[in-house]
């Protein structure tokens, strides 16, 4: 079932190591399924050289597996928090890239410094509180996703606008309307992380870039008003 | 038309991947053709993996399209400006290279701390000032460009000898005398940024290297007493 | 004869070019034979491009050759003392990977910052002390063993749970059950300890990560109720 | 003529963008025939790609062309100086290797922190002083050597054991026994560049290593008790 999305969450899976996001198996990528609901994930700790499509697992929003040889993803229970929320949603990412790890790390959101970054977010990449243990123990990755979605609520980010979250000493969740978006932002925040560590490096004082060129780029390329591509 | 300057174009263009400086589409390669005074560029968000010769887009100086069966880069009007102000120019680049984005995002000249950056540079790279909400809104692709000449005409410098800018809270433009040296400076400059970066993490309080040592250098390889090459 | 474990040995030595953990012959790999008690260990000095699994040397724990036509590793010492003093190592590596140097060098523990150490390491990464004058003049290899086995013994650390350490001035030495995840635990080492640069950079006061979300993902990945993975 | 060392000069000359040590046509590795006292340099700013072993320029100590059809290094005159300074050197290198020239361009030595570092050089990499008006003026290329043998003379460093100099401003020279171990000295400095940086910004207070494990890890390497390698 599901052969043909399977096959894109496959591919998109296999694009994190292409694009150098991915040491071993640290990542997950998954896609929704808009007419039945269900989901598709890859499976937990396997090999990315040993992966094939008909390996991904097919689950639905309770959490039930619906098909699939291999346990999907330990991080399930966070993709379907998300998918539950927000169903403008498509694809979900999750992995260990780096730079995208040293700012969950450092606790701190990422800041808009530029166009790069304006592009594709309009706004700080925001960084999430940790789990108090209680969240840990009652369940760890579904409270990882109601954390993520209090972090937007709480501050008002419209997650179609800002398709990403770094999670405090973890690491991020990135998304868009299908897998090969999420990960196409998934490999901006990458370099955009990466930016903006060396912009601080070069000026410790620098202030975020402002309003009206962050707006200008993030409005070329979204929304009813965009001219840039074909 | 022009069919042998497509072909230089394109292949400037994809250079670009080659080189490392480009992530997805996130840069374009112009150079103009001395005879009709038009000048051929990448059209807009288009794969560099689909690219071919044929693809690049003909332009005149007052933003006409001549030829193409696409949409040109969304930078062509900073494109214009500068082909109109400075004939020398035969070849122009944009990328988010991230050495030299970081510097752009710092808002910051990067300093001239050695040969490598003398060989190619005679001064800084300048940084030039962000563009008002008025010039962002009248004309932001057109005003870009503007600005950098702004920064040229203001403290005086030959861009011919200096041949980048970075715009600030953006990333770099470069130039030469054709689509290829363009991107020649454009590999130079990213090394360069790196280098500076790099020199002040070592030595905080460094000075730039002495005009004597920039000048041998810069003359060695350019002007008419050069001894640099075959 | 150990045909199989040479060939394990090999195989390990060279994942760690691949992996980017060497330059030119600086590292070495060893494995142990449960049944013997001989372990086999990488010559000294050949080059990756000309290593085959024969030129692997059989040692014993007491330091001698059982076979092979070359020396071994010049390091041969430290993985003995190592294989003395715990059993359950089957695998040791050193190498001169580049970020975890800086940290050997700049004489700091590795703190644990984040998910990324915590799935394979139950705390920081130690950095052993300097060996003195008479150690060094005594007997610098083993003493170097020596020195590594006070480290944990003084700090009470588990070997298996912190499967790493620092030698000052030097570099990593790491183990696992086998020779592979010997080496896996080398990339991973590399890997945080990029992060963990990276992450002081961004954030100077950070702290180290809360110890619930330590140990919820080292025992997530870790022990009997271990559910990562198939 | 000198048909082998004109091979061995292309190789070594390869061999720097094959390590990542070169950016176009930056940099330049000449070899020494014992016999004849003439030396191969490689041809200045021929593309890599073009380059074949018979393009190779043979000089003599004056600096006559012997042979060849190109004109040698815009860097000859600096290789010529410190062949004649040390008989021992049998092979130069010259490159703008990054690491390397963030240090060069700081103006400071690079510390010993480390057995990496100790494996090859046995002290700092000292930054020679930038030349005077005077001296560039007079002969930049030719002084550019002299400035380094002063460097070595006045600080009393044996070039035989510590085979490298930062010229200030500009970027190091490496040598020895032959073009093929200058380069593999030069690779290692980039990599000890790399890891002194990364060294400092970790721990901004650290010390260099100590003389103890500076001898030791030397001296296992070289001279007549050397016991590292076959």
């Amino acid at each position: 079932m599901l052969e043909q999305l399977k096959k894109e969450v496959y591919e998109a899976n296999m694009e994190l190591p292409r694009r150098g996001l991915i040491t071993y198996t640290w990542g997950n990528v998954s896609g929704r399924d808009a007419e039945t609901g269900y989901f598709v994930i890859k499976p937990s700790g396997v090999d990315y050289d040993a992966l094939t499509p008909d390996d991904m697992v097919v689950m639905d929003l309770e959490g039930n597996k619906i098909e699939g040889k291999y346990k999907p993803s330990s991080d399930t229970a966070t993709h379907i928090e998300l998918y539950k929320k927000y169903p403008e949603i498509g694809g979900i990412v999750h992995t260990h890239s780096p730079e995208a790890v040293a700012w969950a790390q450092a606790g701190r959101d990422i800041p808009l410094y530029g166009t790069t970054h304006a592009d594709y977010f309009l706004g700080p990449i925001p960084c999430a509180r940790n789990l108090t243990t209680e969240e840990i123990n009652e369940a760890y990755e579904k409270n990882t996703g109601m954390v993520i979605i209090e972090t937007f609520e709480e501050r008002g980010i419209n997650p179609v606008y800002t398709p990403a979250v770094l999670c405090q000493n973890h690491g991020p969740f990135i998304w868009g309307k299908d897998a090969a978006e999420a990960v196409h932002n998934a490999v901006v925040l990458e370099e955009v992380a990466k930016m903006a560590r060396n912009t601080e490096l070069i000026n410790p004082k620098v202030k975020p870039a402002p309003d009206n060129i962050k707006e200008k780029h993030f409005y070329r390329k979204h929304g009813e008003n965009a001219y840039y591509g074909q």
